[in-house]
């Protein structure tokens, strides 16, 4: 079983102690990645805009959702293209199979042609 | 170029006016995507716990931090198992193309025996 952490973490400039089953190395970078989210949001911003609390905290809502749907987006594109390969790697171990078994043949036929021509 | 999208919708009990490039239904899925982590946390409270709005939107964050991170996490191990089936699928090629050539090695083969075998 995995054991709790306990981590650090500075958000925004405010201390917090995460508490989480993932290592401290996961719970840094999620930490670091909303701080990052905050930064974007505050260079976004004309100079001198004040954001209330609540539209600053809804605009992080709504950010780190988008990226979470667009690596959703990524992912499904991406399963999309594997289970293409995966169809044309169907049909080429079905096209090896084939070719395998006409070289057995054609092997055969060869054995068989050159027992007759060593009779003569 | 994409038209802005004004979308209205209802994020935990508030009305906002969405503004954005996204469609309407990107829009709409992200807002009830949100709405259902505020379900989520608030159904993860023992019965009777206040949060205070701070620490309320810092889990906020770090939950879809967290489902974001979680699927960069699955894109990851989907690509890797794709560059996997690449591989094989390269390999593939190659033993295909060597079996074809082997094929025609042996029809060859074949024809001159049988050439050989009609002389007699």
């Amino acid at each position: 079983m995995k054991n709790k952490n306990d981590v650090e973490v500075l958000i925004d400039g405010t201390k917090y102690t995460l508490c989480g089953y993932e290592s401290t190395e996961y719970i840094l970078k999620v930490a670091s990645y909303i701080n990052s989210k905050i930064d974007e949001i505050k260079s976004n911003m004309p100079p001198g805009t004040l954001l209330d609390e609540k539209t600053r905290n809804l605009l992080m809502h709504l950010n780190i959702a988008d990226d979470y749907f667009k690596s959703i987006e990524k992912y499904e594109m991406l399963n999309e293209e594997k289970n293409d390969i995966d169809k044309v790697l169907f049909e080429l171990k079905h096209e090896l199979a084939s070719a395998k078994d006409k070289i057995e043949e054609l092997k055969k036929e060869n054995a068989e042609l050159e027992r007759r021509l060593k009779k003569y």
